[in-house]
């Protein structure tokens, strides 16, 4: 074979092999190809294989999909495409507008995350299949090949992939520390920036995102409105990424950057784009349904058309337009699937303080930060990858490094807690409690 | 703002905004958006606006819908997402591979439209939301920004928007000629890449469409052969988009490159990669379904780690698995399907004739090729764009002028026929028709 571009070294950086194998999410942001291997080789069962591996690795909500079902089996009207009228329309469907009626309940359901604070017009909506190609497209649109991108650390893996594969861009870490709760500082942004003026790198935007994957909390209003007067002072666009708004433990702990916005009159909103999806508050990943809300008009415009790329199924459009409008529905769902994430989040906090491990103070999401960094012989990255197989080969359980989220320090490891049962969850943690017992008693 | 690159001329090829405005498809292939428009602002209705604009420039299949509605209505079980069991594996699948009985349904689906005359393996299929992700990613892994891609004139105006804006790669024509219906020659793709290396541009792959959208026409054996020796010949890839291959009027007429490959002992084969979807052939492109087919390891791999941008949702390959997997619903739709584009293509053939007017000899599509070049007063590209819009605002049909097409020759329109009733079929020719006579009563 001759030109075929993904078997050149350095070519194109979308589509480097090596890449490629490095940012294996496998659907989701596994860090390492093994700890997933692990798991699909030997996956825990409670009655058929009751010392296999337990997934912490995966960001799935799994807590409140009864009643999502609930939901379906009272309204199965109007979620049967075959016997509804209209399915022609349906069908036919591909405006890269959307369906309104699912725009309109998209915004609708964003305002009420946010406790109303907000307002979301859904002329600004635009519709993608699923955040990852969301967040390709605004990639696209704000920055040229070779320009590059802000990120916070620690930050999630697959912005390796969703940013840079193909569009050519880079990703200029702004390096945060756990002596502060890896706050994002303004001496952290400003080094960032000189890092990229000392390399001669063009950087056109800061991409955060709120609440945090991995660190599982929430960003403070006044880290907002520095990030936001950082954008402006240094003419860059502002992309939050608002995944797991719905999974906020308190809807009064998550200040979105619309009503920061909103409370800043709007000056120079249209520098600022959000990004949402109903992966994680729904615990829809299959579904493909993600959105671009920009303040800009360019880039809604722009975005719209290249939306043509990465559309929504008219048919999964049509089912969330009647879910989403369920007011009754929507409320209840939301409240619930909050109280059961704080009860899970509070039971592995509590189970990993029992064995002795401290984690960041978390208040959303559907992981926890876990700080094993005393554990560490000499605090390097290869100890905390020797934990990592510890933990994954002794333990069975499979949780991300820090290390594949760029953290800065080591030893720090994102532990996942929606995508099991409770009870699978009681066993897990009795396995680290049991690990942290042995290393005690052998030191 | 600053740094806004769809702001700035010259930047990025895929952003800027003019190239955006030119290629619109308001999600189809509308060549010029005042078509659209004029059809928008004032669309044809027996009853209601009988004098309104026909629109027969949409390439849309509901000749066939009643089929597919009478299957939904027999087999609700299948698609009612909400009371069928499943509902939670659904929803998290996200796996990039796609559901195995989607693919598998899809790959039989492809061996029935092709007579069994092919296989295909579901294992090499690759999900995409629709066959324009599946061009693009096609060429974001065959060829690197500034490349270039062949392909035949008269082409599909959507590949300007697929092939090339996010990508950053070129299209050179393959110019064909009416002379002898617009084959592909050895001359035309040695002129083509004669002009490549002049411009010293690199060329990785030609891409065919076969049936070919907008000639209505199939290509071959002998098409195919030449076709397959040129890339090998060229160390190139060969990209075949077969979108059209089930609307083929006769099982018999179409060969896919699958088949030649087959009898060439697959000779060669890692060059080549077939591209498909649902929305023509079943007539669904608002469920955003697409694939790509490819003889190539490496390329089945990367492809399917970078379609985590464009999945299409599990809710629709649930679906579709179930209806394609029903042999006796897909036999008897591919046979009546046929048929009845048969007899809408005669329709369309015979009246036009009956007004004096000549098309393209066609045996596939939803569409025929129009041969208005002996109207034209000087034959120029002006004169064809002021033809269309007589015909636009004279005689209220909005076809397709062959110079958005690329067409090498002036005088050439594309017209669908698969978009509306046949009784709107008969007044749009009555129309055309009438306008004819009063042209030759004028000359």
């Amino acid at each position: 074979m001759g030109p075929m571009m993904i078997e050149q070294e350095g070519h194109r950086q979308s589509v480097s092999l090596s890449r490629i194998a490095v940012s294996d999410t496998h659907g989701e942001d596994s860090p390492y190809f093994a700890g997933w291997k692990a798991y699909d080789e030997d996956p825990y069962d409670e009655s058929l294989n009751p010392s296999g591996v337990i997934q912490m690795g995966l960001a799935e909500n799994q807590v409140s999909f009864d009643l999502v079902e609930q939901y379906l089996e009272k309204h199965s009207d109007a979620t049967n495409i075959g016997t509804s009228s209209g399915f022609r329309e349906n069908a036919l469907f591909q405006d890269y507008h959307g369906l309104l009626s699912f725009r309109q309940a998209m915004a609708s359901f964003m305002e009420q995350i946010r406790g109303g604070r907000a307002k979301f017009d859904p002329e600004r909506i635009v519709i993608t299949a699923g955040a990852t190609a969301a967040n390709e497209l605004l990639t696209f649109i704000l920055a040229d090949p070779g320009d590059a991108v802000l990120v916070p650390t620690p930050y999630y893996p697959g912005f390796d992939r969703d940013l840079r594969w193909r569009t050519g861009v880079n990703i200029i870490p702004v390096h945060c520390h756990s002596s502060n709760n890896f706050a994002i500082t303004p001496e952290a942004l400003d080094s960032a920036l000189d890092h990229a003026r000392a390399a001669n790198t063009k950087v056109r935007a800061l991409l955060i995102t709120n609440p945090s994957n991995p660190l599982g909390a929430t960003l403070s209003r006044a880290t907002l409105d520095l990030t936001l007067d950082f954008v402006s002072r240094h003419d860059l666009h502002l992309v939050s990424d608002e995944i797991y708004s719905g999974s906020a433990f308190s809807p009064d702990e998550f200040v979105s950057v619309s009503e920061v916005l909103k409370s800043r009159g709007y000056r120079d909103s249209e520098r600022v784009h959000v990004v949402y999806s109903l992966s994680k508050d729904l615990g829809l990943p299959g579904f493909r349904v993600g959105t671009i809300y920009s303040y800009n008009d360019r880039v809604v415009q722009t975005a719209r058309r290249m939306s043509s790329f990465t559309l929504i199924s008219s048919q999964t459009q049509k089912l969330l337009a009647s879910m989403l409008s369920d007011k009754e529905f929507t409320e209840k769902y939301v409240r619930v699937n909050r109280e059961r994430l704080r009860g899970r989040y509070e039971a592995i906090v509590e189970g990993l303080k029992r064995a002795g491990i401290r984690c960041l103070g978390g208040n959303a999401g559907l992981f926890c930060w876990m700080d094993l960094s005393v554990e560490l012989r000499e605090g390097s990255r290869e100890d905390e990858l020797e934990l990592w197989v510890k933990l994954l080969r002794e333990v069975k359980v499979n949780v991300s490094p820090g290390t594949s989220c760029h953290c800065s320090e080591a030893g720090w490891f994102r532990v996942c807690f929606a995508n099991m049962s409770e009870r699978t969850l009681e066993v897990a943690l009795g396995r680290i409690h049991d690990f942290m017992e042995r290393r005690r008693r052998r030191n």
